[in-house]
């Protein structure tokens, strides 16, 4: 019996005992977002740091930021082989609407093969395959295949603020071959598939006053202007009806795709139709010119996520509200500067003011960029083959329309590529109600980070 | 001493005891609009009943409706003369946004001669005025100078949805000679007014839905419509950019002013820069074509009163909602008709759904006509002499840009007018955080009533 092959028993064997671990995990509502839930983020970094330091002879260190941890850890006892830095992050996005959750988000919940919890599949459950693959190897060859350095962030919901700094005053710890991302999510379940990029993001908030506090609809109404009309009017001057953004300028750095591009996207397994059912929408919509994925994939958007203001509750309340709020988020492609495009939309916006109302914006951190690996890396190919044995299929090659900002510091800051490793699915609900992971994908996961640690440690780059 | 002087030395000694009553009656969170105050709702009424009782030998009955029930007082021991029905109301506005307030809404703060608590100037102090006027008259006199009828309802603030049913079903108990309404504002401190129209008022809630569940706006930005854009743009399209509400047929029906009237406006003292400085607005906005005095007492508004959807707590979230929301309500004129106007807006937004998602409308009950009484009407001509009393200074004849849905419901099912005699002040900020009652209204008030009794009492229609 090879190593590698003890290894995968000593997991398979394992396969309740880990997801006991990820059930305990999936419990701390560790919402980076909410500042109600500070406390909850430094439970979420203990435990992680705990697992890491039970899981082998890692050396773990807790460093601080300016806002949370990052829990780091280091085995470096395979020397001639490649350094791999693994990264994934023990932060979740909100529960909100908590109505809609058929169990509560931070109580994990079995069903059908499937864990429920918020942050179960993003990005709990796939960072703590690499974590248990580690406490395998140690278990059984007391070494890893390869040079191991864990960085598991608590921002990343939050657009990973505080990480920019980090890397640049860590680049010598930090130092590696190239990262291995546990976050990111594959596309498809019945798919396998490798991810080579993935867009940008630049976020702001927007408030439109009209009056100093909130006046009486009788008294007021048809006197001064409504800052939820005057919100309306603004928020419907950013897209054409066709969906197009029409903030000026905003498509000018946009790389259009080569005809091979489109093809090999065109060429990827894809029905609109069961996507449309999958999401409950009744057609696509979206800038004209561009396929579905092509939209989602390789065009900038421009997305209002929040809008509010005046009375929300049940029954009527008829009062003019003295603001109106917005937040937007706009997903970036390459080559667009986060900056420069957070720049166009303030322009776009402080020219569109309506009458009567007076505007304030507040930008939401300093946004990411749009990131790209090749797909001839030999970490990527190291992937794929991985994959390969895993499954049985060659993945798909494919890209990602949310983002993930790591991919692009790391490249910028080190000049290191990122391969995204993830056994979360794209259908997993990570950022709605009922947010679930495979359970299935968990001990696939297991298997696949075993091998492919295994492989790296055969490549001469 | 006369009788009226009398009783007017036994309300000013009682001063201290009234407003300790009115404390004690604003500090019962009575908010009609949410179900979580339903029991509040039975105290208040409770309150109310006993505040009768002990007044004197009213009959008093706690009458039920399939909403808040009614409390009704009569006391007909004055034969040959005139019988007014008293009409008030003891629920109030909900109190959020409750961050803004400088005292709790309901716990009732004395601060430079105001009272602040929720309701305490819409409707409770000016509906107290009339029970603590007849507790007076019964301990001076034993008797009051007319019959005196008094109903207080519970739902006025959600658009007395009963009331219509209630006075059909009661017309007999109910007849009076004039109504009397202790709700409805003067529309300035420090000029004495009687009002002899307002504007009517109905309103909808709608959806748009775009998707089944919410969505990551990574993965499906772009793909698919996002039901806040569409919001935005289907509110922007209920006004043309001057203001102007652009349904289709909104205006037909609307009775124009005449001369004559819009010269009776134009002669009132209003200062715009004054009440913009008041309302903190940096213009005023609306219709174009009329004066800011004709737009809010005379032309019909369609206003937003909330709008919401997506992620509204601090930070970001990178979300599609499902779907959007919004409250609509319009003020109407005369002629315009309630069920018409619900009609016309709702084929606007029917004819107006973005591509990409679904709308559902739910009327928000069935709404109000305008209403207006003659200048001549010889309970309006009493109260005018019972201000000059009081005052010193002809009352100015203004109109009303809220709306009293009783004063129409009187007309249409007893044929009965109404007087607004009522001792709010327009900017007690009665819909909006801080509502305050002044002390001195609420004396002065005391006074008002009592010689307004008093004087319809010598009159002979």
């Amino acid at each position: 019996m090879t190593s590698i092959d003890q290894v995968l028993e000593h997991l398979a064997s394992n396969h309740g005992r880990i997801l006991g671990k990820l059930i305990d995990f999936a419990a701390i509502p560790s919402v980076s977002t909410d500042p109600a839930h500070a406390a909850d983020m430094r439970a979420a970094a203990r435990w992680v740091a705990r697992a890491l330091e039970s899981a082998g002879p890692f050396t773990v260190r807790t460093i601080e930021t300016p806002g949370n941890p990052v829990v780091y850890a280091e085995w470096l006892g395979a020397p001639g082989t490649l350094t791999v830095l693994v990264y994934g992050h023990y932060d979740v996005q909100p529960a909100d609407p908590l109505e809609k959750w058929s169990s509560p988000p931070f109580t994990p919940t079995l069903r059908d093969g499937r864990l429920y919890a918020r942050g179960v599949s993003d990005d709990k459950g796939p960072m703590l395959i690499p974590i248990e693959v580690a406490r395998s190897y140690f278990a059984v060859a007391g070494t890893l295949p390869v040079n191991v350095k864990c960085m598991f962030e608590g921002e990343e919901e939050i657009g990973s603020a505080n990480l920019d700094a980090f890397i640049r005053d860590n680049t010598k710890l930090l130092a590696a071959d190239v990262v291995l991302s546990a976050d990111g999510a594959m596309w498809r379940i019945d798919e396998p598939s490798l991810t080579v990029s993935s867009r940008g993001l630049v976020g702001l908030e927007l408030t439109l006053a009209a009056s100093s506090k909130d006046l009486h609809s009788g008294r007021h109404g048809g006197g001064v202007a409504n800052p939820l009309h005057a919100m309306a009017t603004l928020i419907a001057s950013l897209h054409a009806p066709n969906g197009r953004v029409a903030v000026a300028g905003f498509y000018d750095r946009v790389r259009e795709l080569t005809p091979t591009e489109r093809a090999a996207i065109a060429a990827l397994p894809f029905d609109e139709g069961k996507y449309l059912a999958q999401v409950g929408a009744p057609a696509p919509f979206g800038e004209p010119g561009y396929t579905t994925l092509e939209r989602q994939w390789t065009r900038p958007t421009l997305e209002v996520n929040g809008m509010w203001g005046g009375y929300t509750g049940p029954g009527q309340k008829t009062v003019i509200p003295s603001e109106a709020h917005a937040k937007i988020t706009c997903r970036l492609v390459p080559d667009q500067d986060p900056a420069e495009v957070i720049a166009l939309v303030t322009r776009h916006l402080e020219s569109h003011v309506p009458p009567g109302t007076r505007l304030s914006i507040a930008p939401d951190g300093h946004g990411a960029r749009a990131a790209h690996i090749e797909t001839a890396h030999f970490a990527l190919e190291a992937a794929g083959a991985a994959l390969y044995a895993v499954y049985g299929v060659h993945p798909l090659i494919v890209r990602m329309g949310g983002t993930v900002p790591i991919s692009e510091l790391f490249q910028r800051r080190m000049g290191l590529d990122t391969v995204f490793f993830s056994f979360s699915t794209a259908d997993e609900d990570y950022h709605a109600p009922n947010e679930f992971f495979r359970v299935h994908r968990l001990h696939e996961g297991l298997e696949a980070w075993a091998r492919y640690w295994e492989m790296l440690a055969e490549t001469r780059r």
